[in-house]
C-alpha cells in the first residue's frame, strides 16, 4: 500500500502585502509531501529537480518517510522557478516570472517500487505528465486525485479532459470550476464537472472554505477565520497533501469520510499560510494539528431543536 | 413580551440577469416581518408608508399576527422607492433611483402599547432615527439588534458610532465591515468593530456564509449552495428577521443560542433569494423551514475521530 504523489519540487519568489521571500523551496509536490507525511508514512514522490535543489530539504523529506526514488536529479540544470506577488485579497497573484528550466523536458517514470500504489495524488502540473503517470500504473489506484490550474483549461485543454476521465476526486477553485464549466453558479458548475469524468469535486474557496459535491450531495467546510494570512502560496497543495494523507491513512474513501478528509485538509492548510513557503508545515507537531481540527470542530458545530 | 421592528415598507424596482420586475412591494421591516413571524406572533413594526402602499399587503401581515398600530399611513404621500440593477455575481448592485418620498420627513413614534419591547431590531435606516427609537423605549429592551449599510457610514458617521454603542448585536456584511473597520482582515475587522459597541457582530457573506464574533469565539456558518439566486433583494433583511424572530421565540441570547438563530436566519434567507421581492416568503409552511434547516445541519456535519 503506498501513496505515490506527482507534482513539481521548486523554487518560489513570494512577494505579499507583509513582505517578501527570497528564493525559497516550494513546489506542488513538496507541500503535498509535508502535509500528508503528517498521516502516512508511505508517501512515494515523481519529481524533478536540478542540481540547486538543496540536498537537505530532500533529507528532510526522507527523515518524515518519504521516498524518493522517482525524483529525478538533472545535476547540470536548474530547478523550475516561479516568481508571484499577491494583491491584497490574497486570493488573486500576478505571475512576475516562470522558468521551466528541468520540467521543460520532463517525463515522469514510475519507479517499480511504486506499483503497489493505492492512492494517486496528480499535483499540479501540464495534464499530459499526470496522465502519463496513469498509465504507466499496471494496477489502477484505489482512488486518483487530480489537481490542475487555470493555466492548462487554457493551454492544454483537449490533455486536461483526457486526464479528467480518469480520476475520482477533482480539486479547484471556484474561479477555476467557473472556467472549467462555463457556469457561475457552482452548483451548477458542479454538475456539469462531475460529467466530465471525476465522481467528485471539492471547490475551495479560500477564506470561504472549500465545498465537496458527490451526485446529488453537497458539503460545506468552513476556512479557519484568520486574523493574518501572511503567504498563501502552496496552500492549495497543503489541503491537498492533507485531503489524501487522511484517506490514505484511514483508507476509507467514502463521501462521509471525504468531508473528515476535507477538514484535515483545510486544517493543514491553515496553518501552511501563517509563515513564507513549507516554514509552518516543518514545525507541525500532531498535536498542533489535533488542536487545529479541534478548532474546525467548534467553528461549525450548533444545536436547533426542531419541534 | 414583544419584538419590535424598525425600518422601511416600500416598493422596489429590480433588475437581476434573471429577470425585471414591476414595482413591488419591499422594505427591510416588511422582509423582517415576513421572516420573524415565522417563530413569534408579537411583531410590533414601526414604519411609514404613504397612500399608495397596499393596505392588502398591510392586511396580509396583520392575519400573521403583526401588529402595525407603529405604522403611520401618509394617505397623501408616495411611500418610499427603491430601483436597482444585480450584477452577475449578485453581490453587488448599482442603485437606478431613490425617491425618499414618506421618508422625508419621517419621526418614527413608539406607542405605548410598544413599550413591553423585550427585542428591538433596528432595520436598515437613518441612524439617527433608529437612536430616536431607543431613546423612546422606558426600559431598555433584553437584545437590541442593529442593520446598518455603507451609505451611512459615509453621510451619517457620528450618529452611526453613538447607536453602535447602544446595541448588543450588529449585522453588516462583509465588504460594510471593512469599511467600518478599516481593516481588510475580518478577524482583525470584528476586533475593532465589537469596541465601538456590540457585542456581537454579525458579518454576512452572501454565498459564502456568515460569521459570528463574540470575545474571543467566532461561528462559521455555511449558505446553502444555490444551483440559482433568483432576486437578492431582501436576503439580508430576512436573515434578521430569522435571527431575531428565533431568538426573541426562545428568549435565550446566550452565545450558543445565537449560532443557531443565524442558521434559521440564512435558512429563512435562502428561500427568499428564489423569487422576486416577498413571494417565496409568503408561501412558506413550517416544514418547508423544517427541512431547510436540516439541510444547513447535513451540509456541515462530519465526524473526526482524534486518536
Amino acid at each position: 500500500m503506498s501513496l505515490v504523489v506527482v507534482g513539481t519540487m521548486a523554487f518560489d519568489a513570494i512577494e505579499t502585502p507583509f513582505g517578501k521571500s527570497d528564493k525559497i523551496v516550494g513546489g506542488a509536490a513538496t507541500y503535498i509531501a509535508w502535509s500528508a507525511s503528517n498521516f502516512t508514512n508511505s508517501v512515494k514522490q515523481i519529481s524533478v529537480v536540478g542540481g540547486d535543489f538543496p540536498k537537505k530539504e530532500l533529507k528532510l523529506l526522507e527523515a518524515r518517510g518519504v521516498i524518493l526514488d522517482g525524483v529525478e536529479i538533472k545535476e547540470k540544470e536548474k530547478s523550475f522557478f516561479w516568481s508571484g506577488r499577491y494583491h491584497l485579497d490574497m486570493n488573486t497573484r500576478d505571475t512576475l516570472d516562470t522558468q521551466l528550466n528541468v520540467l521543460a523536458n520532463f517525463t515522469p517514470v514510475v519507479p517499480e517500487l511504486y506499483q503497489d500504489c493505492e492512492f494517486l495524488m496528480l499535483g499540479n502540473l501540464v495534464p499530459a505528465l499526470q496522465l502519463s503517470v496513469i498509465e504507466q500504473l499496471k494496477n489502477r489506484p484505489k482512488l486518483v486525485v487530480l489537481d490542475t490550474m487555470n493555466f492548462w483549461m487554457e493551454t492544454a485543454m483537449g490533455d486536461l479532459e483526457k486526464v479528467l476521465k480518469k480520476v475520482d476526486v477533482l480539486l479547484i477553485n471556484d474561479s477555476e470550476a467557473r472556467q472549467l464549466s462555463g457556469q457561475y453558479s457552482l452548483v451548477a458548475a458542479a454538475k456539469t464537472i462531475l460529467e466530465m469524468g471525476p465522481k467528485y469535486l471539492v471547490i475551495k474557496k479560500g477564506e470561504h472554505g472549500a465545498l465537496l459535491f458527490h451526485e446529488e450531495k453537497v458539503f460545506f467546510a468552513p476556512a479557519l477565520p484568520l486574523e493574518m494570512v501572511f503567504d498563501p502560496t502552496g496552500a492549495g497543495d497543503t489541503f491537498a497533501g492533507g485531503f489524501i494523507g487522511y484517506l490514505a491513512k484511514t483508507k476509507d474513501i467514502s463521501f462521509e469520510n471525504m468531508k473528515s478528509a476535507i477538514i484535515v485538509g483545510s486544517a493543514l492548510a491553515s496553518f501552511c499560510v501563517e509563515k513564507f513557503g513549507t516554514t509552518r508545515l516543518k514545525e507541525l507537531s500532531k498535536a498542533d494539528i489535533d488542536d487545529r481540527i479541534q478548532q474546525f470542530k467548534e467553528l461549525t458545530k450548533f444545536e436547533i431543536e426542531l419541534e
